[in-house]
């Protein structure tokens, strides 16, 4: 099924994708990676245009991959088959799984999104870790949030851990990238209520109303919420902790805020 | 300060530091490692007596870490100085900061738990991964959990990644290893409702009732609840999903689960 067959570690190739684990070769070349059976599933699954999939039998963990391979091909991927150590060298994963595809970046701007009548979005802010915005992603999915907006981002959505703790949410949940103070001034034209959690608050995230036109707006680890959106939301909350301080890292914070909303809403 | 500095990488501590990464000499020698300036901080207030504590100026990130050698020192810790190749060699994280404890295991049964009038608890059924038994300390600890009851652990807890992820909390949150059947029996003469969490119920965690006594049980990463617990717990619920099937894991279950307790109870 492979046109191709990479056996040397010095082929260009094998070097450039080893380069596109870093941001600014995988802006240039406006493309990232989507490794792994369940990510490129679901990046078919949502007919991303996966340019090239690279594939290794010898690492394959199971007996579906020639199907998914199959649907790849069936979709206009091109696929190159790489040789156990080729592999090895590509994969960022520990114990890769024999599958990596190499899919078109993509730009969405706030006019894009289309709104439901009562939207509920969530907003955050600086994120500086790529396991946590995979992670409060699959939240907002778990959660049924219609987008999330990432505001002056730190890291970049197509780094390749985002795409794996995301396990392939990035591909589904609409997801934006702007400026703190374009989204503030969107959503207040779109009669969005804005709720930010900081610690500072003095109403409890559960006294708030969380239903109708609602987005949930979260800080960056080590800060928090800005002092823009400290001050331009329309109502800040807490949540109430029992334990040592530090005890709720971001990604807590915002599945707790964000599945009382979903208490509220239903 | 230090009695000793160790500099040779085939020094038989140097070795045996090594080998407690692993549990059977870990359980064998009845200790474990405690790395990192928070999780010793979190250790020695609670009084968790340090056997000994390895540092390397070298690798400190603050200038806090003379104050904790003196406080370890206080407490009855002895101290050895590595070099910066050794103490690499011992350390688990990639970028270590210079402070590694060694601390005596411990072992509490249901026995040894103080319930309070209305008991808050938590019970998490064979948790496989450190990283998410440590993110599930963390929360029962936000959530003011009195204690956490591990049943039929496949993960260790005083493995280094539990120690770590939980960033100390497993000095603080009481926590019990028990066989599930001990621990239904315990629960229920203690008059303790038991709420099971699982994608089977009918009822929504949130139509509930979470107040009084209280046992909140979670099941495994990959196995869920086990025939026992779905058949034995006085209640099964679930946590509503919008998007797709997987995107809850089992600590980001028990988090939303456990404020919607502290909510109610509240």
């Amino acid at each position: 099924m492979a046109v191709e067959k990479i056996t040397s570690l010095q082929n260009p190739r094998i070097k450039q994708l080893v380069k596109l684990r870093d941001r600014r070769p995988r802006d240039e070349a406006g493309v990232f990676l989507v490794e792994g059976y369940r990510q490129i599933r679901r990046a078919l699954e949502k007919n991303i245009q996966l340019h090239e999939l690279y594939v290794c039998p010898e690492w394959f963990l199971g007996e579906n991959e020639p199907a998914l391979i199959e649907q790849a091909v069936a979709a206009g991927a091109l696929v190159v088959e790489l040789s156990k150590e080729a592999f090895a060298k590509v994969a960022y994963r520990e114990r890769p799984d024999g599958l990596l595809a190499m899919a078109p970046q993509w730009k969405r701007s706030l006019d894009d999104l289309t709104l439901s009548a009562e939207p509920f979005l969530l907003v955050v802010e600086a994120i500086e870790k790529p396991g946590n915005l995979g992670t409060i992603l699959r939240s907002a999915d778990a959660a049924g949030c219609e987008a999330v907006i990432v505001c002056d981002p730190v890291t970049d959505i197509f780094n390749p851990n985002v795409v794996r703790a995301s396990t392939g949410v990035l591909f589904s949940v609409p997801l934006v990238v702007a400026e703190s103070t374009a989204v503030h001034a969107w959503l207040k034209s779109k009669g969005v209520r804005m709720v930010a959690t900081t610690p500072a608050a003095e109403k409890l995230y559960t006294e708030a109303d969380l239903r109708g036109p609602l987005a949930v707006i979260m800080g960056s680890e080590q800060y928090g919420l800005s002092d823009f959106w400290l001050k331009n939301a329309d109502l800040p909350v807490r949540i109430p902790m029992a334990g040592q301080a530090d005890s709720l890292n971001v990604a807590v914070a915002t599945i707790i805020t964000l599945f009382e909303a979903v208490r509220q809403r239903t």
